[in-house]
């Protein structure tokens, strides 16, 4: 039998180092995984480089990686993806950034770069889209919020660069910069200029508007100011649908990973309750998957409150959560005809609470893969497993040889 | 000790994925090979991906990238390389292609793409050799009978190209294609010109012919047309005692294979019995290797049948025909001074009756081997030994060091 589905679920930074209040165990070898175990059992697993042998990778050049997409050819920095997330629909050479919500005291110094963590800034940015006109610069935007606190703005117009500089001065107490160009190059300028432009008529509407004056009167810290940062240039991505002739959905609560999946042709599935942290309804994310792969033939999935927690540095609350997780994947025991392919897109040791380069434990189960005695998913068990070691851009190409949609290379 | 010569043995598509006919036991798993597994405790094991992991091997861009050829700079199609094994020296520039002896009927329609599966066409091709005539288009041409209803075609002359379709229907019962240009390119014209007024002028000749007329006769199915397709240019192929110092002889049934090694500038070795099929004379393969070894650095031998079992999708068989090259294996226990070198060029799972890119097992044993814990030749044991994951590129580079005949990059 050939599995025609993929269930393709990434981890978010589930993987880490052994942690002393652990007993030196890592997180993931630490909990208990019945599920993850079973599948580690019944599948083949190994250890990946999601980029390369010692190149930590971000999230969102990981999960390139791991679509196929090699970063180091189509990736043009997290603004735009995070931009598509969030539900603008980029297009090849438009700039995109993510954006903060942040409140600014009457000196202008930041006070909060979340403003007291704000949510439900749609009216927000009603308002903004309404009110600001960047047209004398020759220039459109796209404007939307986010979760929480966040927001993403898109740049449009003939000659704009993507390499300019953020206004966060990341700590709090201190002024917002100025958008600068980090070149001579007159694309780069205008585009700073036009962030410039972008800052100061928003924060002009944020100050007047009835939203803020409200969340004054409660005592709440006002929006109104937008942080924005990480420019880069939408890119063009090959669909994924022509490159592997499958179809495909993305199932995350990251804008990041949505937009990544959308970037590159996959239908964004929203599911209510889920979080992207650790209270995140996953059983609703699982049931959603089933019902994806009903009609798609290739589901990617990331859960990602593990990530958060190694991120934290809470290396109790990635064990308990990782537990939660593998409650929650209960249901993919019932997968018989479907590959299923498991894995990180990159460790999140509590350690040094950021990504790290150590590679992810990686399993693949279903039909025509061939069984190792790896029987444990974690990162030290799975390194002695049939897959050995390989590369995050290995895996499509295994994952498309597995059901049979690889082309043969020769005669 | 150093070991000074090299036996390398591929078990052409002997890799497979676990079968339900075995048990869930790949076909090598499941046979009975005393003499492998013997090989595998004595060496140090792992597991490879003959082109790269996810990429579908032919057996023709694996033996290539076996012998440190990498395909991508050296495969041109396999035309050229089987007409090489056919017997046709191949230069640099010529246009090669595989052919089938077929049979037309009086409606112009291919009845048999086999010819009755025909044997001892000589006489046929002698009369083509003699009475084609492609001197008004400027060309030259060479022509071979192969094995079985096989046999190779070269084109000779300036401005050739090989961008050309074949003229094989396929299908039996349809009509013979006109072979034509797949560009603009006026030299992929000329050989398509070309080869239709070999196919038309042949087609002449064996319509006349007095073998066809005695088939016919007997009721058997006459050789009145070629099928002729695969078309490449044949490439430069630095010398293999140049590049590596070794003198090296190629045993091989497989014409394919036979013509690559006579390409890099392996002698080929023909032994009488050996089919390329599972009723080989396996004793007498062995037997020429040894003899080879006795006068050469390198013997490249490649054994069929298992691939072909793969193809036919035959699990029993494939594991039954396993044990058959098992034990003619025997002998090679007895090597002490030699480097020996087992793997497969490329899975054929007979659950897909094709290729794929699962990687294949490879073991290498001899003075100088750090001998690993894995005591079976299998896809599953051998992933777990010594030599961990490699590709097919790394192999000529790690038997050269073992034999002392690398040189050191630095100081």
């Amino acid at each position: 039998m050939i599995a025609e589905k993929v269930f393709f679920l990434v981890l978010d930074g589930i993987s880490d180092r052994p942690h002393e209040a652990l007993n030196g165990l890592t997180p993931l070898a630490a909990a208990w995984t019945p599920v993850l175990d079973r599948i580690a059992a019944e599948g083949v697993c190994g250890i990946m480089d999601t980029i390369a042998p010692g190149i930590r990778p971000g999230s969102d050049t990981s999960h390139l990686a791991l679509l196929g997409y090699p970063p180091h050819d189509y990736y043009t920095g997290r603004g735009p993806l995070e931009a598509e997330g969030t539900g603008i629909h980029m297009v090849a050479g438009m700039i995109g950034f993510r954006c903060n919500f942040a409140t600014v005291d009457e000196d202008g110094l930041v006070t909060d770069r979340r403003a007291g963590r704000i949510s439900g800034t749609e009216p927000l940015s009603d308002a903004i889209r309404e009110g600001v006109d960047l047209s004398a610069l020759g220039v459109n935007f796209r404007f939307e919020s986010g979760a929480g606190h966040r927001a993403a703005l898109a740049l449009i117009g003939e000659g704009l660069g993507d390499g300019v500089s953020s206004n966060d001065p990341k700590g709090e107490g201190a002024r917002p910069l100025a958008v600068q160009a980090c070149t001579e190059d007159p694309a780069d300028r205008k585009t700073a200029l036009a962030c410039n432009e972008f800052i100061s008529q928003s924060a002009e509407i944020l100050a007047g508007h009835p939203l803020n004056a409200r969340r004054m009167g409660e005592g709440l810290a006002p929006a109104n100011l937008l942080l924005i940062r990480g420019a880069g240039k939408m890119g063009v991505f090959p669909a994924f649908q022509e490159r592997y002739g499958l179809s495909g959905s993305v199932i995350s609560a990251a804008t990041l990973i949505s937009g990544i999946g959308k970037a590159v042709g996959l239908e964004h599935i929203p599911v209510p309750g889920t979080t992207g942290s650790v209270d995140s309804d996953l059983a609703a994310k699982v049931n959603a998957a089933f019902g994806e792969l009903e009609r798609k033939d290739f589901v990617l999935m990331n859960i990602k409150g593990a990530d958060e927690a190694g991120h934290d540095g809470k290396a109790i609350e990635k064990r308990d959560f990782i537990e939660v997780i593998d409650a929650a994947l209960e249901p993919l025991l019932t997968l018989t005809d479907t590959l299923l392919v498991i894995c990180a897109d990159h460790s999140t040791p509590c350690s040094i609470r950021d990504h790290s380069a150590d590679p992810v434990p990686v399993v693949i189960r279903g039909p025509g893969v061939r069984v190792d005695r790896t029987v444990r998913f974690d990162e030290i068990s799975c390194a002695e497993g049939g897959l050995n070691r390989i590369r995050g851009s290995d895996l499509m190409p295994i994952v498309l040889d597995l059901i049979n949609k690889s082309h043969k290379y020769g005669a």
